[in-house]
């Protein structure tokens, strides 16, 4: 099998750290199988980076911070290869550019465009194990990019589809894809097993496991990820494409997220092209909105506009909110930072009828209001008071019965 | 004035000495100059990372250990452009492989065989200062090299050499070069201006303020050096083309080098091509052979043979000539390494009769016996025992004058 392997941060801290990753790779390699590593900084050092240079600019160059925060997964490319060739296997060091890793313009959020990856090619054939930096690639002009926060997820992924790989595993520091957070159900259990999609609504839901553009990635191409531990020989989780046995699980897993504020606009005219106009703005000053709620008065002139923003935005965008309102000649805005999201996942869902009405009745049954609700094929997720999180995330994780056996 | 200045590790050591150098080059921009900096690694950076690459392996592959090391002076030119543009210039951090610094394959002590530099000229032309990253090139399959130990400052000159600037200054954490080791002569003065040829030979016998291969570059070139402190603004010295006015100082300045051993090799049979034998297989070991003596025996038939080498590696090379001894047939083999070479350096020295003696009577003078002796056309170098050192430099200083006014 030829197998990329992702090392986050946590996996290759210290020297320590790094040459448990080489005695990792170094079975992979004895069990008969091509590797591929593509490494992230060790943990701490891009924070360090981008750190300094808030020191010395106020508004830093984002070109030069590319060119900065790139030297991280170099550092790392380059020793966990000394390791690995320590253990006795011919082990090369590749950077983004060498391996061909082709980026839009964009800095510090650039964009994979394609991946050439002939180099990389070629030394597989010559028996090297590889290692890549990840988190990095290179613009046409030749100018370094980084992919942005998790973009070495995006790197693996991405070199996975590329070179054709049968896994791309992708290590950090918990076990694998769990059906809640441990920390705030003891007995949340570990998923063997998980559809892209789901994967791909519990990491937009909070999931801190796998960013969203790597899933989104790996759903687009195909390429299967399992999500394990550096610290521990544990078999992880499989994300993979959705099969029967995933269809019967009506809810795989429950999400959180406490980052949300909600911003609501009342006595808004209602005429064509409002929303369109107010949510522009919003979008201009990269905000990203949620959750959209929008009510007609009773007689149809008026209407009133809620929705969700990441609370760490929250003042900006109720700033720009009061602006827009006054052009619209809303009579009101205010906000409302103490809510969080609760989410249930599954693509169970979409054959379960009464799965949503489920869930409002188990927060009921447990005095827990809910201000907002959005749902999709596969999740329904409820905007309710902070107090409330690991509450709801408690009783809706026992409802779906989802500490049992799979 | 197109000027190139190179910073080393002191230099931008912290953010606040990257600030430092910002201001400095933002003060030469404004004199309507065109700037070009080069920058090291922060100081203590490139010792940390090769460290690393030490606890990770005992025998880091070369290749990988200069994707590693370039990495410091990646960040280094990143955070200098930012500190910059700060100042309300453009600035634009380049790698080697983006200044087109094209190297040969010899990792870890890379020679430059070319520098392209068409981006770099494009975009002085735009206006923009350039921030390169010292001590790295890519050879032509795009690995990355590093120039070896003080190849920043080799850097700074082939950049000035293929960008035609009109001076290379070279930034460092002393005024300039001077008559002999402040630490030893107090009196010792800095100077004016020097020739490429004496500071070659300066460079060669320890003194520490440039390293050779750099001056070698400038005189092959002729890119006038200054020399001179990033913590004030004294002038520093000139290292230039030879001219009239610096034939008539007979010596410039006084050199030691602490770091010397000999070795004796006696009643060696005296036939052709033996010391050819002996120092190939000294050389083969990577032993740099400083001078050589040989005496035959007044009947011809047997030689002694001394040398020197730096006492680092004096062990290795008396492991090595004992072998080679037994081989030759010599009868013994001694090595003494509590000595010390001294020099005196000055063009006049061509023109000017009797400093040899000069020097010899000095030493003798004060009790310094003289072990052996070596000439070139701007040099006397002399080895004597280690405890005289300092002594032997502060009369041979006074006995030329060097601290007097020039």
């Amino acid at each position: 099998m030829l197998i990329v392997q992702k090392y986050g941060g946590t996996s290759v801290a210290n020297v320590e750290r790094i040459k448990a990753v080489a005695d990792r790779v170094s079975r992979t390699a004895q069990q008969g199988n091509r590797v591929v590593v593509v490494v992230s900084a060790m943990s701490g050092e891009t924070d360090k980076l981008i750190g300094l240079a808030h020191q010395v600019s106020s508004t830093p160059n984002e070109r030069e911070m590319d060119l900065l925060l790139s030297s991280g997964e170099r550092v790392t490319s380059a020793l966990t290869a000394m390791a690995i060739e320590e253990k006795g296997h011919k082990a090369m060091a590749l950077t983004g550019r060498q391996m061909g890793i082709i980026t839009d313009t964009v800095h510090t959020k650039a964009k994979i465009e394609k991946i050439t990856g002939e180099r990389a090619k070629r030394a597989l054939d010559e028996g090297y194990v590889l290692v890549i930096a990840g988190f990095q690639g290179i613009t046409e002009g030749e100018d370094v990019t980084t992919l942005g926060r998790g973009g070495s997820d995006l790197s693996a992924v991405a070199i996975a589809s590329a070179l054709g790989a049968d896994l791309c595993e992708i290590y950090t520091d918990v076990d694998g894809v769990y059906t809640t957070d441990p920390n705030i159900v003891p007995g949340a259990r570990k998923l063997q097993k998980i559809s892209f999609e789901e994967m791909l609504e519990l990491a937009s839901l909070g999931a801190k496991v796998l960013q969203t553009r790597s899933v989104e990635f790996a759903m687009k191409y195909g390429v299967p990820i399992v999500v394990r531990s550096s610290f521990n020989d544990n078999p992880g989780t499989l994300v993979t494409k959705e099969d029967e046995e995933m269809e019967k699980v009506v809810v795989s897993g429950v999400a959180y997220d406490k980052n949300q504020a909600k911003i609501t606009v009342t006595g808004v005219p209602d005429k064509p092209g409002i929303a369109a106009k107010m949510f522009k703005g919003i979008a201009d000053a990269s905000i990203i909105v949620d959750m959209i709620v929008q009510n007609v008065s009773s007689d149809g002139r008026f209407a009133d506009i809620s929705f969700t923003v990441p609370r760490t935005d929250s003042k900006k965008a109720l700033q720009l909110t009061e602006e827009i309102a006054r052009e619209l000649g809303a009579t009101g805005v205010t906000l409302r930072d103490d809510i969080a999201k609760i989410s249930i996942v599954g693509v169970g869902m979409r054959t379960h009828s009464g799965v949503a009405a489920q869930m409002f009745e188990t927060l009921a049954r447990h005095g827990i209001n809910i201000i907002m609700i959005s749902t999709s094929e596969i999740k329904v997720s409820c905007i309710i008071e902070l107090k409330y999180t690991e509450l709801a995330v408690r009783v809706l994780h026992d409802t779906f019965g989802l500490a049992e056996a799979e």
